[in-house]
């Protein structure tokens, strides 16, 4: 079916059903950052399929919102579709609140499915059209009747992670949870967010791109927590598991007419900012309603020591796959025809070689020369590159593990490659390297140290524009709140928090030369509780990410004499854990490129 | 008269008026940091004259409540006074305002002088009260009538600061103020802090310690500017000058009664963080209020380039009378009876001999061995201790010059050092120095950058518990907002604005260990546009302190090549910026404490 046929039938409905303008946005029912198949509307009604976009539909007009990551390839994939494309950030360019605000008739009606549409974001809205005595019809998802050969909300099996993984049972968890909201005076919590689920109730499934999670949503109580999931989804022992800490399973959707029940005596723990629009206006406005972060953001980013002991297994098979496939690349690339998509398969293989690997933890960014300084790339069949000497090769990816998931980057000369390329190089080492090593009191924020590893990259007049680190789920999704490494502030990031001991955060600065080179080093940090002194309880990081730094790309006369020790250390490290993995031929080439400099 | 009969007078009043409790603050009508004579009402009162405290009185009770620094002070200065000490912050010891709230009776009157407690404060009273239905009676400055020889509100004479001292005139002053009105949709502006009021106006006085300020208020509007001032103190000269920009005089307490005039079709802009209760609580509630900081903080803190050029005049003087005096306790220490006290007298007198100079900028800070370890330590001649050879002597001081203020501190060794004071005094050097060569992008705030001066300290396993630096005001406070250096958040400080191109902020990062030694290294930086590059714009800070950093204390090893650079250049640059001022003895003396290590 056209999107021209699509948006006919769209018409029709929004006729029959009296709604003016209808908004289909590229989310799921939790504002998760990866969504399923189930979810693409927006791509399925204007065929434009890149990751972000917001479609408007009045009767008369279609419009399609993008960002500039993506104004090429909507205009290609608009193209014919009769549907406008408003770049959005572009000078006179309106907002989509705006624009509906400007076309909805006066007295006319906004529609959208409200469980895809944040609260606040329906708030707006709703404030948008005050002027016009507009109303919103959040109850209907129009999409669904259009959309012939829909995907099912979710088919792949949902797993239960025990505890030699998880480190903590699903009664211990409830029991803080439970904590928190006696502390808030609350007698419910509604939870809503899949990471947060998928961990309190120790699930996992592949409902979602790349994080491993399972559709859901829970209300917890002093006396049960009901599961809102599709329950024939979930394998015996789970249930089992799980009826034993008193979890009772409701349908999936029931959400909606349950938090409805909720009566004037009752006082529900909600997260404002991971609520969608459809649940806070189903709350019968009696509720008493304590708005505060979920208990679990900061419960999950701190992980237990099984976890950290999991993760950094997880970080050796991974380091094992990236080093098998540095030593291929290095033996390889300048005899061999090696394209990036060539270099993201050959390492998945890699990484399928180890026990316990499940899938990858996010697109895979391979990019080669000036691909690397768009940060975002990612190859197809029409711009994949063949790796040529003379310049840097970038590959950042990622796995899960059910000992984990994995974010890492490396950045890697192909044959001899110039000094200013070393310099750069070198400017991201130091920079990595300078955060790692820091020591720090407890209390610090990522907004206190993400300095350190900007410095040498500053010092050049060159800046990366992205943060330096953010948190990284354990086998949730790779980025993780609620602490991170930036240095201005970003809201909707949710890093603004102290660094706990426990927490683990990645560490990747940059430089993106456009048109020209993109270099990023990123290695894995766990926050540590370091010696109390006179002073206080004093902080430090452990890297566990095992894999080397190209020495080949370093220019050791821009190293200090600390800077010199610490990637000293830090390649012997690596070979440590290692070297007993590979085969003769990586194994010396790895004791060379561990070397001391 | 002593404290009982004071009280008692009090009481009697109390009584007379019906006012069941009285409250008696440390502070002026304009929430100055320091105030004058005429307000030491809560001293007067009690006995007990630190700088920090509050007096509650009731029909059978006196209170004193002060903090740490104080409690000794406080304890002999209160002994027989029948008032009985609240240590503020111990266990178990209620705040004012809970203590106000827990012995008022029931429908009683709580009664304070409004404008010496700021607007939130008396806000805070009123809320506690609520419960008992309380009221607060703040019209009444009962100290006035049992303080016979109350020291007048102020006697020295005001000034004008010219042109080629203040760099913009009042008519351009006060027209951004005007456009900044215009943006906040303002028809009238409050102001009430001294340090504004004197920038705008371009006047100085006497009336506070340490800081050149000028009793008043100002009211300004479109067509006028109200300058609320005993104005028998003004010279012709200076009033003539403002009346020629609209400048009408009113008689200072005028204000009170002003600002009951506001009409309903006025729109006040007023800083809520800047304003006593009784001018909040005489504003008539029709009056529409813009509440917002004052718009002439960010314009003063950012100096204009006749400022700075004057500034780098007065660190100049301020340089040499500082190294004439470390050449002095250099060659006299070991062999003269030196004091504390005596250096301080010493610096004095060596600063009094500088054209401009006017008098001290703040307390000076002269503190031998473990009293330097006291941040805010000030010799008395009980404490006043002799400089011996194998310790460190600490000068914490300033001087107000018409080129503008200044704040320095050096660490000096007095003979031969521990290795481990070297240990100390190099990570203090260290941190002052990182910070100083930061080069960063526009937008950058303080608490992003502070980590470069606490890191060698951190890594020593020790933090101080400060800021890093301040603003500096140009012949004004020596502590201005709104920018500073200062990792953890401390919002009464006004330090969280970006870092603008022009200001002044000083870094002095320290190492304090109690009962043994205490070090601080402090420049004043100015901050500076830099290049312009791919990334944006880039900052840097220029230093404007000129006094050689103690190379005896010193550990060279302990230096990086870039830290070695950047003393040799500072070094050189006092050479330059000082030796002709100096005598054949100290020019000598001066080039081999600024030799390149």
């Amino acid at each position: 079916m056209s999107a021209k046929e699509t948006i006919a039938k769209l018409r029709a409905l929004m006729q029959e059903k009296k709604i003016d303008v209808y908004v289909i946005p590229s989310a799921d029912n939790h504002q998760s950052e990866y969504v399923g198949e189930h979810f693409k509307a927006r791509a399925f009604v204007t065929g434009f399929t890149g990751s972000a976009g917001t479609a408007v539909i009045t009767a008369s007009e279609a419009g399609l919102w993008t960002d500039g990551r993506y104004f090429l390839q909507a205009e290609q994939e608009l193209s014919g579709s009769g549907v406008t494309l408003f770049k959005s950030g572009n000078p006179g360019v309106p907002s989509v609140r705006d624009y509906v605000a400007a076309v909805l008739p006066e007295g006319g009606t906004l529609g959208f499915d409200g469980r895809l549409i944040a609260m606040r974001e329906g708030c707006d809205f709703a404030d948008a059209l005050r002027a016009k005595r507009g109303k919103i019809e959040y109850g209907q998802d129009l999409v669904d009747s259009v959309w012939p050969d829909r995907p099912k909300l979710a088919t792949e099996p949902v797993f239960h992670l025990v505890e030699r993984y998880s480190g903590e049972s699903t009664a211990a968890k409830l029991k803080r949870v439970r904590a928190a909201m006696h502390e808030a005076g609350a007698s419910h919590h509604l939870l809503t967010t899949l990471d947060d689920i998928a961990w309190l109730f120790n699930i996992r499934g592949r409902d979602v791109l790349y994080s491993p999670l399972v559709l859901a949503y829970a209300i917890i109580s002093r006396e049960k927590a009901e599961l809102f999931i599709d329950a024939s989804r979930l394998p015996a022992d789970v249930t089992t598991e799980l009826e034993k800490d008193d979890v009772v399973f409701v349908p999936y959707n029931a959400i909606y007419e349950a938090v409805k029940l909720f009566g004037k005596n009752d006082v529900v723990l909600l997260d404002p900012e991971r609520l969608n629009y459809a649940l806070y206006q189903n709350l019968p406005s009696c509720v008493k309603k304590v708005e505060a972060t979920n208990p679990t953001i900061l419960f999950k980013a701190v992980k237990n020591e099984v976890e950290l002991a999991n993760i950094e297994r997880a970080h050796i098979k991974d380091g094992i796959a990236c080093t098998k496939l540095m030593h291929w690349l290095k033996t390889q690339a300048l005899t061999t025809r090696i394209t990036e998509i060539g270099v993201a398969e050959k390492l998945e293989t890699l990484r399928k070689e180890q026990d316990g690997y499940l899938w990858q933890s996010f697109a895979p960014i391979c990019a080669f020369k000036e691909h690397a300084a768009l940060m975002h790339y990612s190859a197809t069949p029409e711009t994949d590159a063949v790796l040529k000497a003379g310049h840097l090769f970038l590959a950042d990816t990622g796995g899960n593990y059910l000992e984990g998931s994995t974010d890492v980057t490396r950045t890697i000369a192909i044959g001899e490659v110039s000094a200013e390329l070393k310099k750069h190089f070198t400017a991201v080492a130091r920079g990595m390297m300078n955060l790692a090593r820091a020591k720090f009191p407890y209390g610090c924020k990522g907004y206190n140290l993400d300095v350190l590893a900007r410095q040498p990259i500053w010092e050049l007049g060159i800046d990366y524009k992205c943060g330096t680190g953010h948190g990284v789920g354990y086998l949730l999704n790779i980025h993780e709140g609620p602490s991170g490494f930036r240095w201005y502030s970003s809201p909707s990031k949710y890093e603004a928090n102290v660094l706990e001991a426990g927490m683990v955060i990645t560490d990747e600065p940059g430089i993106y030369i456009e048109g020209s080179h993109g270099i990023r080093i990123e290695n894995e940090l766990v926050i540590r509780k370091g010696e109390e002194t006179a002073s206080g309880q004093f902080m430090h990081m452990d890297t566990i990410t095992f894999v080397p730094i190209d020495l080949d790309a370093i220019d050791p006369s821009e190293l200090s004499g600390d800077e010199k020790r610490y990637l000293n250390r830090y390649h012997k490290r690596v070979y440590e854990k290692l070297a007993e993995h590979l085969t003769d031929a990586e194994r010396e080439w790895l004791q060379t490129y561990t070397r001391e400099i």
